[in-house]
C-alpha cells in the first residue's frame, strides 16, 4: 500500500484524555479514532490489526471444531425476561425502543440469543456435543468508559457457547478451550496468565481469566513466585495455618490496647434484605466477592455511615436476625482489640466467639503479598492485568431458566450443560499496544502487524531512490505485506512516523541507492543492517519467520 | 466439514409468514433463523455464503484503491444534527439514550460519521482523491419487515465514501465503482441490472441501483428491448412527441362524453405548504417523485378526501396561491373531459391552457410498457428488481453542512466533493437465493456456495462406503470446501436435504464403492455423471472451474 494514498492521520499532540500508552500511541498513530466517549472507529491501520487477530481466532476456534455463525446486536426483550436478566442487569445494558414500543435490547452477551438458537435443534444426546462462536460487535454502556478500546462502550468480541450431555464433556471442551486461548494469545505475542476468577453475573462455577500482564490493568492478579498458580486478586484463597496462641482469655474491656494485641474490624454489610457483619485483623481487607458467595448472595451492598447507624449494631450485644461472618485470620486472634464506630469506644481483650457471637470462620479476606501461594509452592507476588479472555462452566442456569432440554440415551428429558468462553477482540489489540511500543511509538508483532515491512524513500525527490524504492516495494508486496512511504515529506518526520507506527522492519532506501544498499532497521530491537539489496531477502526472511 | 458436527436446522414444514421462494429456502435449509421481526441470525451455511460474497466485494474494492476501515454502529445525535437529518430521518432511524441520557442513532447509513472522520485530516488537495469504505451492521425500524433478509431491521452493508477536489474526479471514480460493482454482482452469480434511480433523501444528483432481477423484487425497472437503457420506474423519463390535433377549442360544458374525448385527472398534493394540483391524461398514473424533484421539494404528500375538500379547490376558478402542474401528455388534449371530484360533476371540452389555468408542462407520469425508450432506441418493457446496491455523486451536500473543507491549489477553502457508495451485503445472499433455486431447494453459484462439494455416503452404516467417503472428504478437503454427510440418516432423507442446501456437486458413493465407482450429480442442471474414483478429479475440477 502506498502511504501518500491511505488515511493514516498522525497527531503530533498527545491527545488530552488519553491517559495510558497503547490509547495515546493508537490515537497518535492514526490507528484509531474517537467518535464518542467510548466509540472509536478502525482506521484502516487498527482495522488491518484488528483482522489479523481475528484471523487468529478464527484458526485455532476452527481447530477445536467449533463453527461460525453470527447473530444479532439486536435482542428482543423477551429472552431476556426468560432469564431474568433484563431486571438484573443495570444501566450497562443498552435498551430501546422499536417503532412499535417494543423492548430491546443491544448485546453484552448472547447467551439468550444463541440458547434460543439451538433450543429446538439441540433435541437428542446425540447431536451433542456442538460449540458455535461469532465475532461479533457488544454493547455495554459502561459508567466511566475509559483507556481507548479497553473499556468502550462498542467494542468486538469473539464469544463461544458450547453446549454438552453431561459434565464431563463440558469439563473436556473446558480444556480445549483454555488451550485454543492459549495459542490465540501466544500467536498475538501477548504476555499473559490463564488466572482464576469469580463467574460474576455470568453464573456458573469454574471460570479462568486470560490476563495480558500491564502496569495498566485494571485487574489485580496473585501469583506464585514458585509455580504457575495464578488467580484474580478477588479469586486468590488465602491459607491460613492455625495458630491460635495458647493463653487464656481476660475479661473483655474498654480501653486502649498498649500496641501488643492483635486488633479486629468490621464492616457491614446488606445482603438478601439481611444485615451482615464481616469480621477480619485490621490488617486485612475483607474481599466482597469472598463474602458475596460465602452468602450465595446476587449482590451485597456495604452499607453507608447512615445505614449503619439505623441498624443500631451493637457488637456485642448482636440480634439472631444478624448474619455474623468471620475471616479464618480472625480464629488466631485471643485478647484481641476491636474499635466500636457506633459507639466510637475500644475495647481490649475482644475474643470473637465468646464476645462477638462468632461461629463460624471462612476465607473472606484479600490475598497479600508474601503469603503462601494456595498450591502450598512459593509465596504469592501480585501483577496487574488486562483481561483479554474469560472461560465459564455456565452448568444449567441458562438452558433450565430458557427450557433448552435434550432427550438422554434413557429418553429422560434434561436440560443442556452450557460452558461460554470470550475474547476481548478490540481489547487484545489495545493490550498488545500496550505491552508492544516503546518512547518513539508502537511496535507490532509480526503476527499482527499492520504491515511487515515499511520502506522509505529519505527523499522521495531523488529519481534514484524512488526508483529503488518502488522496486523493493513491487518485488516485496508479492510476499509480503508492505507499506511504501512514497510522500514527499521531509526524512526526519517520514523516520519518526514510522517508529510511531511500528511496523516489525523497515528498509531506508537513501544516499546509497546508487550503490544497490539500503538500511533494514528492526523495530524491536533498534538493530540497523546494511545491506545489499541482493542479501535483502535472506535478511528479512530471518527477521520475519523468527 | 462433517454434517453431523455442524448446526443445520433444517426444517420440513414451509415457515407461515415466509412469502418468497429465498426467505422459505434459506430457513428449510437451516441457513439462516429469525431472532425478531427482521432481525436474523446467520447461521454456519448462511454466514460461509455472506463471508464469501464479504470477501468479493473486499477484492473488487481494494483492486480500486479504496481502502477498508470501520466505524461504530452507535453514532452521536450531534452529528446528524450538524446535516439537519436528526429531525428529518423518520421512524426508521432506531434512536437510544446513553445512561446519561445523551442522544445517539443506531447508524442506518455513515455519510456523518465517515465526514467527521476525515473533516479535519483531508484539508488539502494534495491529499486528494480518498476513498475509504466498511463493511458494517446498519440498522433501519422497517414499518414492514419482510421476505427475510431482504428487508430486514438489522443487515450487513458496505458502503464507500469517496472525497474529491473536483467534480471531474469524482465523475471519474463513480465510473471506477460503477465497474466494481458490475463485477462484484458478475461474481457473485447474479443477473442484475444498473439502473437509472432516484437519489432520495441521501441528496446529490446522479445515481444508479444494481437492481437484481427476480419477479419478487420491489422495485419496477423500465428496461429498453433494444439497448442497455434501464431505469428505475420512479425515474424512467417519458419522452412525449407533440401530437396536439389541429382542431378548434369547444366551449366548455358541463356533462358526460361520448367516448370519443381525451380523459384528464387531476391530483392534489401538500408541498412545502402549499396546495399543488397535477393534471394528467386519465390513463396515466402521477410520478410522485417527478413531482416532488420538478417542485425542488423534500417531501409532498397527497391530500386526503377532507383535506382536499378544505381547500374548497375547483379546477375552473383556482387561485393564484395554487401550483397548477400538467404532464406533457395535457399538452396534446384539445377539448378533453374532466370529472370534478369535489361537486361530482362532468365536464367536456376541456381545454388545459384555456380552461384549468395550465401554463407549462414537465414529464409527470410513470412510464408505461411500450413507450419508446428514452434513448431512442426501441420500446420500453417491466421486470422488477431487488436493489442489491446503489452509487450516488454526493457532492457537497455534507461537506457544506458539516463544514469539511480542503484548500485548493490556489490556497482556497472549497467543501469536500463526496460520492458514496452502497451494497446490501445480506440482501445479495438473499437475491442469489432468490435468483438460483428450483423446487428441491437451492443451487448456489460456485463463486458463493456454502461447500463446492457435499459428499453423501448412501449407507452409513456401510463400513466400504464410508471408508471410502471419508477417503474422498480427506482428499478434497486440501482443495475445495467439502461437506460430509456422515449422519446415520436414511439415504432419502440425506438427498432431499443435499437438494435442500444446494452445493454445486454432489458425490454420492452407494452400492458400487466396491468397484471404485461413485455417483456425480450437477445441481444446477440435475446431470448424474457415474465415474471412477481416477477419474473424479478431472470431472470434478472440469464443473467448478467451469
Amino acid at each position: 500500500m502506498k502511504q501518500s494514498q491511505m488515511l493514516i492521520p498522525t497527531l503530533k499532540e498527545t491527545p488530552a484524555d488519553a491517559e495510558i500508552a497503547s490509547h495515546r500511541l493508537l490515537l497518535r498513530a492514526g490507528f484509531i479514532r474517537q467518535n464518542a466517549s467510548g466509540i472509536y472507529s478502525y482506521l484502516p491501520l487498527g482495522l488491518r490489526v484488528l483482522q489479523k487477530i481475528e484471523k487468529i481466532i478464527r484458526e485455532e476456534m476452527n481447530r477445536t471444531g467449533a463453527q461460525e455463525l453470527l447473530m444479532p446486536a439486536i435482542q428482543p426483550a423477551e429472552l431476556w425476561h426468560e432469564t431474568g436478566r433484563w431486571d438484573v442487569y443495570g444501566p450497562e445494558l443498552m435498551r430501546l425502543k422499536d417503532r412499535h414500543n417494543r423492548d430491546f435490547a443491544l448485546g453484552a452477551t448472547h447467551e439468550e440469543l444463541i440458547t434460543s438458537n439451538v433450543r429446538d435443534e439441540l433435541n437428542s444426546y446425540k447431536k451433542l456435543p456442538m460449540t458455535l462462536y461469532q465475532i461479533q460487535t457488544k454493547y455495554r454502556d459502561e459508567k466511566r468508559p475509559r483507556f481507548g478500546l479497553l473499556r468502550g462502550r462498542e467494542f468486538i468480541m469473539k464469544d463461544a457457547y458450547s453446549f454438552h450431555a453431561d459434565q464431563e464433556d463440558l469439563d473436556k471442551q473446558y480444556q480445549i478451550m483454555y488451550d485454543a486461548y492459549t495459542k490465540v494469545f501466544e500467536r498475538c505475542g501477548l504476555e499473559f496468565r490463564a488466572v482464576i476468577a469469580d463467574s460474576g453475573a455470568m453464573g456458573g462455577k469454574d471460570t479462568h481469566e486470560f490476563q495480558a500482564l500491564a502496569s495498566v490493568g485494571e485487574d489485580l492478579i496473585a501469583y506464585s513466585d514458585s509455580s504457575d498458580y495464578a488467580a484474580n486478586i478477588e479469586m486468590a484463597e488465602v491459607i491460613t495455618a492455625d495458630e491460635r496462641p495458647n493463653v487464656d482469655m481476660l475479661p473483655l474491656t474498654e480501653g486502649k490496647d498498649n500496641g501488643q494485641r492483635t486488633g479486629l474490624k468490621y464492616v457491614c454489610f446488606k445482603a438478601n434484605e439481611k444485615l451482615v457483619v464481616v469480621y477480619v485483623r485490621e490488617d486485612d481487607e475483607i474481599n466482597d466477592v469472598k463474602v458475596k458467595n460465602v452468602l450465595e448472595a446476587d449482590m451485597i451492598e456495604v452499607l453507608s455511615d447512615q445505614e449503619r447507624a439505623e441498624t443500631g449494631f451493637d457488637p456485642f450485644q448482636s440480634d439472631s436476625e444478624t448474619i455474623i461472618l468471620a475471616d479464618n485470620g480472625v480464629k488466631n486472634v485471643v485478647n484481641g482489640t476491636l474499635h466500636v464506630e457506633e459507639t466510637n469506644k475500644d475495647y481490649i481483650n475482644v475474643n470473637p466467639e465468646r464476645d462477638l457471637g462468632v461461629s463460624v470462620y471462612h476465607d473472606l479476606r484479600f490475598i497479600k503479598e508474601g503469603d503462601p501461594s494456595p498450591d502450598g509452592k512459593g509465596r504469592i507476588k501480585f501483577a496487574r492485568g488486562i483481561e483479554v479472555g474469560q472461560i465459564f462452566k455456565l452448568g444449567t442456569k441458562y438452558s433450565e431458566s430458557m427450557n433448552a432440554v435434550f432427550l438422554d440415551e434413557n429418553g429422560r428429558s434434561r436440560p443442556l450443560i452450557m460452558g461460554c468462553y470470550g475474547i476481548g477482540v478490540s481489547r487484545t489489540l489495545s493490550a498488545v499496544a500496550e505491552q508492544c511500543h516503546d518512547e518513539n511509538g508502537l511496535i507490532w508483532p509480526v503476527s499482527v502487524a499492520p504491515f511487515e515491512l515499511h520502506i522509505i524513500a529519505v527523499n522521495a525527490k531523488n529519481e534514484e531512490q524512488m526508483t529503488l524504492a518502488d522496486r523493493l516495494y513491487e518485488k516485496y508486496s508479492a510476499r509480503y505485506e508492505v507499506l511504501l512511504d512514497d510522500r514527499k515529506e521531509r526524512a526526519g518526520v517520514k523516520f519518526a512516523e514510522s517508529d510511531l507506527i511500528g511496523c516489525p522492519l523497515r528498509i531506508t532506501v537513501g544516499k546509497k541507492a546508487t550503490d544497490g544498499v539500503v538500511e533494514l532497521k528492526v523495530r524491536k530491537t533498534g538493530e540497523v543492517i546494511e545491506c545489499s539489496v541482493d542479501e535483502l531477502d535472506h535478511v528479512i526472511s530471518a527477521h520475519l519467520n523468527d
